[in-house]
């Protein structure tokens, strides 16, 4: 029975990663901590009533430390001795910039797509250490990549590029410094989903990369340490960017 | 004739970019704008002082935008009628953590390391849309590629990795933004020098990665854009982190 704690579970991807394990057998989900820096959306606040129990929410800011330090001793009183077995540090944001010289939103998109991880991962240290899977994902996207930025060039939305791939950098760094203490330190590309972030035009549904996201969270193990794995999805062969046939991203 | 505008010219690499362009001779180079966040040190006042007008130094704040604003006019009126041919985006921090959880400097690496350059790049665009080179370089470091993670992996300092990481993506925005109009921006690589933040242990000089990195600079165009590119010297080709051969840097 492992424990999760999923950041940004108010919406989009983070809601949905929520409801893809209430869907599992109960013995196999422990507890599933759904942070919100608000109080809980509707949507939420109803698969929290329908969880019997299993979806707690938990209130905090993860751009702020004080915020988490809070939040920390009301996650250990409901685990008990247990420890979280899953990290998914899920917030993020993506806004758009007329052209690189009126980005003027960098400072602040990089303290939700980056600092948020950093203390978040920091913060819940000490009971991943106590868990039995210790995991920890960091979802990042394939717009993040080097490789594929031809491919991305007239997405416009540069802060949200630059700061994923400072993600990555982090997620790395993180993988091999944790890697011989048990740790599965690892960032997901969910694909290209219809939320808040990913917009309309989306090819997948939140529910569908959601659940390929938590596939390869489930199968993730020495081999994806640092690294960006993709999700899988039959169909879905389209381009470079959305393709989505599993395997590692290339940075 | 070209102008240069180098930032954090008070002593590294900075200071000895400047130095290099002296040596030229003086009907290659016009103005170069030396900014420091203080007065010149006496490194840099013995270098202005026998420049015969060459180097003229701009008290500046890299980070701040308005000191920036600041800065502008002083530099245009030194230029008249001239543009910027070359910015150099030198300046940079590298502190060391013990353990990537102690990291607690992070925002404030990605301020001096990316917000800088964002900054300065933006403010002194005017400038360099009336100069005839319109290079713009970001000295970054192998240190910050992904495919040299494995090589770097005792260098305890995760938030430079971190940020140089996402200014080579900043780099890349910028480079493939403004190719069309005529500019080339990219990085540089200048070797692992003896300077306060490179340490006593490095193999080369400030002389000899400025002397370097001035070659890269020099020579770069439309191929260059975006990229991260490596310094060539001969008799340095003792690992893949510090090889000094030339070329791309992968990412
Ligand atoms: N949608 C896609 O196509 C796509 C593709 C690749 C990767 N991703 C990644 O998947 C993750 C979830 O994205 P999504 O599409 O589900 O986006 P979303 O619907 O916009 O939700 C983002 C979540 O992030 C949190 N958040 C947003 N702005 C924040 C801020 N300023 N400060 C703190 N928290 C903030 C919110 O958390 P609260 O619930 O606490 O308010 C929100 O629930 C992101 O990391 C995104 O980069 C998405
Ligand atoms: N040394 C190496 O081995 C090496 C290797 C690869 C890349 N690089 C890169 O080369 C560049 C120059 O490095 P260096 O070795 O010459 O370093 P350095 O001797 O420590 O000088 C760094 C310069 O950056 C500025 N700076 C430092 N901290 C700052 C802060 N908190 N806020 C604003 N400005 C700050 C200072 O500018 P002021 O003059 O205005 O005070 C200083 O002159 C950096 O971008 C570095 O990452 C160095």
């Amino acid at each position: 029975m492992s424990n999760y704690l999923i950041t940004g579970t108010s919406k989009g991807l983070g809601l949905y990663l929520v409801k893809e394990l209430l869907k599992r057998p109960a013995r196999s989900v422990g507890l599933i901590f759904a942070t919100t820096r608000s109080a809980p959306t509707p949507a939420l606040q109803k698969a929290i009533d329908e969880s019997s129990g299993h979806v707690v929410n938990i209130i905090v800011d993860p751009t702020d430390v004080e915020s988490l330090k809070t939040a920390l001793p009301l996650v250990e009183k409901h685990l008990g001795d247990a420890g979280l077995d899953v990290l998914i540090n899920n917030v993020g944001t993506g806004p758009f910039a007329n052209g690189i010289k009126n980005m003027d939103n960098l400072a602040d998109v990089f303290n939700v797509n980056v600092m948020s991880v950093q203390n978040v991962t920091t913060a819940f240290l000490p009971l991943l250490e106590k868990g039995e899977l210790k995991k920890v994902v960091n979802m990042s996207t394939t717009v993040s990549s080097f490789a594929y930025q031809d491919v991305f060039v007239r997405l416009p939305a540069p802060a949200y590029k630059i700061t994923k791939a400072a993600l990555n950098m982090l997620t790395l760094q993180w993988g091999m410094e944790y890697r011989d203490q048990g740790f599965t330190i690892f960032g997901v590309s969910p694909g290209w989903c219809k939320t808040d972030l990913g917009g309309e035009g989306a090819n997948l549904e939140p529910e569908q990369g959601a659940e390929a996201a938590m596939k390869v969270i489930d199968a993730a193990g020495k081999e994806e340490v640092g690294r960006m794995i993709n999700i899988r999805l039959e169909g879905f062969e389209d381009g470079p960017g959305d393709r989505y046939q599993g395997g590692v991203v290339p940075w």
